[in-house]
């Protein structure tokens, strides 16, 4: 199949259709209407074939991931998302790879209004990178730099269950489909990070773990912060495939949740658990910011848990 | 060399500040301003090692040409490009060639104003996407879809230099230092296309070669478009390499050119010419927008000249 008809493939199958697309795929770029008192957010991410996914997993899963990804570090922002771009390289011009990609790829975008508007196709060893864009009202942005000591800190969902499904699998063992649907398609908590918007001080979306996520955030605000082991929000299917200690390190490490770790004013807690309840958001309070620096971990009785590793990284020796 | 090193690296040695980028590299994405009365200009490519640069190509000429795909695609829309955002994917984590691939990069970006205000850094096969917005008053945007039988077709510059100094390299002979940095170093023509607003009916840039991206603007117009082969503008060094068949070929067919191509009223010409040269920027005129379809070459005598392919395809039999 020749770069064209792949593209007119891809193309047939996706959402291009917004109000605010002046023109989509089929120029030299994609023209789009600006916003007056909203601020653009933008982000970029790669999937590498055997590095981010598993080489056999399903076309329609690394479409749905590749954008979900992205659209996870807008949900981090408090952006509403508005448009993507695909840069696709293929090591063949493979009809029914592309399908089935594009086909999961169109399925989350239009769960979330997303009009894919431009994009690349090349030939080379499999690798996605999708360019997500989208609109916050000026001055309201979530970013990682506004977290104070005396803060709670919460998460979306529930942590560990991609990075056990992974762990499953590698070893060869049957998979609970709940670990599986996790990994491969993974929730962006879009409208949990605009219902945030004025009631988070700081966020991230955890796709390297939690403990190097929610260290980030320290970082960025010059703060510590303190997580109790006990409050971690655990699924039935992991606490079903792991005992305590590995579930836990799991949640704390394990990476690729998506899900949103924020904090906010303590006396704002039961705001954000009924607000983000009304959208079917589950909330854990797992924490708290204190001043000083780096993450610590405590179990019940107080003691410090050590962390096994810090998080994912490329080119870790 | 680890990833947040990396990272550290690359934005040490990049431009990232302008105005108008409210938080740029470090948070889950960038927030920048928006611009009453513009549209948005968005684009994405991917550089492929091996595909589209040779394997010991320097990282500082991979770094520039990476960037400067893009902005050759924005300048065809007659956009002024802003920012950009980077998707590199290293097989190792290797420090000489970040630094090298980040001295390219941000000398083009210098040059253009453009920020660097985010990106990924993964592990993988060697492969760069790029993404570039820029801005262009509503409704100024230069498109495919403009050409009117009659018009004039124009071209910046000189045609076939990379793809000869690419046919050169690979047969291993010596190769003029003119035509090899043309094939290292494009030369966007942002400042062109800004000139065109206004007077262009149609452009596009040459990546694919002339008579394939010229092709694109008749398919996109509804028109046919004839040429004259010896009114192909080439280079001095493209004559000095090779013989007068063989540079044609070059420039109807090599692609890789990064000039622009645009067509426009027959009684305008003179006044493009002088516009363009003001900024240094050769301008040729080569043929003519006609009724019907397709891309036709002729030679002096009228005769129409045999084009051997298309043009560049990802994914060609």
């Amino acid at each position: 199949m020749s770069e064209f008809a792949l593209i007119d493939l891809l193309h047939a199958r996706m959402d291009s259709a917004r109000g605010d697309v002046v023109l989509g795929i089929g120029d030299d770029a994609a023209l789009l209407e600006s916003r007056a008192g909203e601020q653009l957010v933008a982000c970029t991410d790669t999937l590498v074939a055997g590095v981010h996914f598993l080489p056999d997993a399903a076309p329609a899963d690394i479409g749905w991931k590749s954008l979900a990804v992205n659209l996870s570090d807008l949900a981090a922002m408090g952006a509403a998302p508005a448009w993507a771009l695909l840069a696709l390289t293929l090591p063949r011009g493979d009809a029914d790879f592309v399908a089935g990609f594009a086909d999961g790829f169109a399925a989350l975008a239009r769960a979330n209004g997303v009009a894919l508007v431009g994009g690349d196709t090349t030939q080379g060893p499999l690798s996605i990178t999708v360019t997500a864009l989208g609109w916050v009202p000026a001055g309201r942005a979530l970013t990682r730099s506004g977290a104070q000591a005396g803060d709670a800190v919460c998460v979306t969902g529930t942590l560990g269950d991609a990075a056990a499904a992974l762990a499953l699998r590698r070893d060869g063992t049957a998979t609970p489909d709940a670990l599986l649907a996790r990994m491969h398609r993974p929730t962006p908590r879009v409208s949990a990070g605009l219902a945030l918007r004025g009631l988070a001080r700081a966020c991230i979306d955890i796709s390297d773990g939690l403990v190097a996520d929610l260290g980030h955030v320290c970082t960025g605000s010059g703060v510590g912060a303190e997580l109790d082991a006990d409050a971690l929000p655990l699924s039935a299917a992991l606490h079903g495939a792991f005992d305590a200690a590995a579930s836990c390190d799991f949640a704390l490490t394990g990476g690729d949740d998506y899900e949103l770790c924020f904090t906010l004013a303590a006396q704002r807690v039961a705001e954000v658990e009924a607000r983000l309840g009304a959208l079917g958001v589950p909330v854990a309070r797992i924490g708290r910011i204190v001043a000083g620096a780096g993450v610590r971990v405590a179990d019940a009785q107080g003691h410090t848990v050590a962390v096994p590793h810090a998080g994912w990284e490329h080119f870790s020796p």
